[in-house]
């Protein structure tokens, strides 16, 4: 396969620098090929402007229309562009972050927001004309993994702690972004007690990630439901015999049919 | 009070410009007086790095610790500093902003990243020694207005939407970073359907800002759980009594009692 590695710590000595070497020598270990945007070391720009659509800042700015515009004339900006080129090269994508404030650095956020435009990963129709959108897109076809450290211990950020569950804390990326994009998305890797890790715990974190990493092409992704599987009413409200009575992320992912019983 | 509105909208001429215009007229009306961080317009930096803390780029940076060290020291970016003391000088946080990928853009996590140091907004310890933290902490006694723009429609971000609930979205946000900073957080605005508005959608929106912005100074804040309320175990799990067998961000609100039923 063919893997971006995207990569969002100011610091590459570190124990998010370590599992990125690390996790990209197992992944061309196993033959694959892994190309990276280490953020911070390309001096990316994370702010979405009028520079990025050729826009005259003398007039209103619309973002959704002009990124739009800009794409289909093929006039983003270069850096944006050539961002766009590595997703479409890649089978897969790795997004490795430190969770600061319980989500992604700005850096990552704005890689987001610049390169994930209207009409290259959403805003794009079937031949029906619908739109295509969570678990179709401009993306398909790709899986990605997210790999985030914490420095919170694992109990507080398991399903009942106090700063929320992981997955529903990366609910907007996992979900909200990757998944509207037509992504398959695994269940993503976070390493926790990540302020308090000594060598030992490093170790352990690189294991972990070597697991993920080696049936990167053939783990099961999160069984997010499709927006075209029907549980959805037009109004893009999961029908009520679906998950009933609940709220919350996880309402949105297909729970595993109940096991058979055999009547004795 | 001391109001201090943090906007994050790289188009002044937008709605999202013309309702925190609005807005802070309606502010200075009721007698309050209102600073802004207009981010885009003031060119902010969001990217955390070794300039932030005067670290030598040659050593290891742990962000962590640097941040610590240099705001005990005095010696944060003139910029962070600069912020810190509007925040300081506010009562309240008015925090507006359009939803891109169901977060913030990145100009305003940077702003968070880089102001919303150890040492400033958490990390601070009580006269106890335990750390204080969600419901208390550096910035206790303020309150927070999140106000956001969203292209979709209400009823994708309402409890079973697609979307996933506006409040959930929004929980690293409104829990994860403002309470636990010790921030008393309102209710969110979500003006959804933005993208379509037309002028008469634009004056609802108004009037809904205007309707949260008059009682600013007294509405219930979320009743989230308190780290010390005593809703949590020492490895920080919601106790079991309490939203038994339930899971997901809404179980951090303490559920207000059932009303009395008078027996005939």
């Amino acid at each position: 396969m063919n893997v971006l590695w995207i990569f969002a710590h100011p610091e590459g000595r570190s124990l998010n620098g370590a599992l990125r070497d690390h996790g990209a020598a197992t992944l061309r270990r196993e033959g694959h090929r892994v190309r990276h945007s280490d953020l911070y070391a390309m001096g990316w720009n994370p702010l979405v402007g009028p520079a990025d659509f050729g826009h005259d800042p003398a007039r209103r700015l619309i973002v959704g229309a002009a990124s739009e515009r800009a794409h289909a004339a093929g006039a983003l900006a270069p850096d944006v562009r050539a961002e766009q080129d590595k997703i479409l090269w890649a089978d897969a994508l790795i997004v490795q972050f430190p969770l600061w404030w319980y989500g992604m650095p700005a850096i990552l956020k704005g890689w987001f927001d610049r390169v994930f435009v209207q009409g290259f990963a959403f805003g794009v129709t079937g031949p029906d004309g619908r739109a295509r959108r969570y678990g179709d897109g401009g993306l398909a076809g790709r899986r990605a993994l997210v790999v985030a450290t914490a420095g919170a211990r694992a109990a507080g950020l398991g399903p009942r702690g106090v700063h929320g569950a992981a997955e529903d804390l990366l609910f907007p990326l996992l979900h909200g972004t990757l998944f509207y994009t037509g992504v398959d998305v695994l269940p993503p890797l976070v390493v926790t007690g990540a302020d308090r890790a000594g060598p030992g715990e490093g170790a352990a974190a690189a294991a972990a990630l070597d697991a993920r990493l080696r049936v990167l092409p053939t783990a099961d992704p999160i069984a997010y439901r499709g927006e075209r599987d029907g549980d959805y009413t037009g109004d893009l409200v999961l029908r009520p015999h679906l998950a009933p009575g609940r709220t919350g992320p996880s309402i949105h992912v297909r729970q595993p049919p109940a096991p058979c019983v055999r009547r004795p």
